[in-house]
């Protein structure tokens, strides 16, 4: 099972970063996970869609092969990143590479509200009908004080929520088995 | 009275950069519109804010030196497109130069909708610590088949909404007299 | 196949109650739609709810019955009426009789906007984990200028529309199917 | 300075209540706050806004003779309570009783959360034409783990919170006295 991995940050030690390649060790027995070079993506505009650059089309194709999409980001202002919907931005044109793609999302924060508000406006943009992803109900992944969490390795040392992401994790590969059936 | 205005689209023949020309042009008498370019701005890092290119810096100097901020734009995927959240992202961060700036808020779509959900979206990120604008309660701006509306020349020529507009933007003029008292 | 169906409106010639009533008849070979009275509902009090009145019990178990829950709901003040929130906040509690029903969601306004705001705001509702519906995702049923669209006889006349939600309610059964298996 | 408060929950212990009781009492030298009894209001019917029930009409009146209206209110499935948005949705037609009125709010809840995706929908709400609230940008009010925050007789005991609330109320004040100018 391939997973197309997109962090939503761009910067060196980024905790969302560190929380995905987390992710792709812990489950990698079950599922490959990929991180998308998005940091690669030039700004998206609509005069360059149906003549994009390579690497657009080379990571749209990573997304289009992928059995699902993991998102894994932090909270900008209230909302994801544009970092982030940048990649979104691209995915949603010409060939929708992100239509029918089962969704997980996750989310940390130094703060405590561990982009509740990010990830309330991720779902309704996976939700328009340039992305139409079967994003997963529910299994709202919330990591506030996300700093505390992860060691110097950059391992998740917080118990509770290492059992809850196990448990997320296998709601979703679940979700992706039904929704290819 | 000078106005900062951010256009949400990159493209050359954008319906939002025509509405923003033709409010610079229709308001001259009244209010200095300078639209910023925020096309050169790179894309938002953390790692660099505390030393951004020269772009940013001189961009956010206009910002900080207007009366107010109107933002048009269009709507990608239920939201503002990257291209505008990503000044909002630079603007939000060390010196937040949109704090306690009056705000208007105009968008254009071909579709009925007008970009309603992106206004949404972006009341909500606008109102977000790091941004803590002023934004002018209701008079929401929603211009739907946009297209049928401008005319070869980039004039509005759908007099109810030639109206709506100038109705807001005198409500806007109050709006940032009040707030600068 | 049964779906449980709940009207945002309580007014005597609501436009979502005739959409309702229409599409009740329309589907009727296919789905068997029932109008649940929420109206008679209480208002939600949690000091109730472990004993609540007859009617809420009733109610609630029509929906845990049911194989699937359509929403059809004007936009009062940018979200659902109060009059549809209460009822999801009792079927949210206790019994969560919500969990795991297939949704789907139409509204009319007679506005342009066909309720899209409130639907924004009820699949946040629908995703809660009181909630943990399957909301069909997309195929968002916007019916702008609803008094036009419907005759005397409460029969929606716009055939676009018409052909529409045909196209939305073949992908809601197919949805059901696919949940259930 | 009079504020008419309104609360967001009706159950007998409700943690936001005593919020709204503590700062009744703790800003009475500066504001008289009164709470209003929404409980009393019928579900609110398009059929009877023209002639509602006495209570509705005593209860508009106290909002419209108000300086300000404050929220205190829990989150309910990601969203306000049924029985505060039906006191929005009988505020909102007829006489608009909220539009001009300064607006704070606040909410607490058991959760990390403290409400703060109830309060983006409130903000929404709020904006929307019928209500036209002038609401206090930013200054959000998350009162998480708000039961160990309260003492038995109902005193806020969490030092930080009660500083930033006083903060908050300053803003408000000001707010106020800026709007009526």
């Amino acid at each position: 099972m391939k997973i197309a991995a997109l962090v939503g940050s761009n910067r060196k030690d980024s905790f969302n970063k560190k929380l995905a390649l987390y992710m792709q060790k812990r489950y990698r027995a079950t599922v490959e996970i990929e991180i998308l070079p998005i940091e690669k993506l030039p700004m998206y505009n609509q005069d360059d869609e149906l003549t994009p650059p390579e690497i657009v089309t080379e990571i749209k194709k990573k997304v289009a092969d992928s059995d699902g999409v993991l998102f894994v980001t932090p909270e900008y202002n209230h909302s994801i990143p544009a970092f982030l919907k940048n990649a979104i931005d691209w995915f949603s044109r010409v060939d929708k590479v992100m239509a029918g793609k089962p969704v997980m999302i996750v989310g940390g924060s130094p703060g405590v509200l561990g982009t509740a508000r990010a990830q309330m406006h991720l779902r309704q943009i996976l939700n328009s009908p340039g992305i139409s992803a079967l994003t997963l109900p529910g299994n709202e992944v919330f990591i506030g004080a996300v700093h505390e969490k992860l060691d110097e390795s950059g391992s998740l040392v917080h118990e509770p929520t290492v059992q809850f992401i196990d448990t997320v994790m296998d709601n979703y590969i679940n979700w992706i088995k039904k929704q290819s059936q």
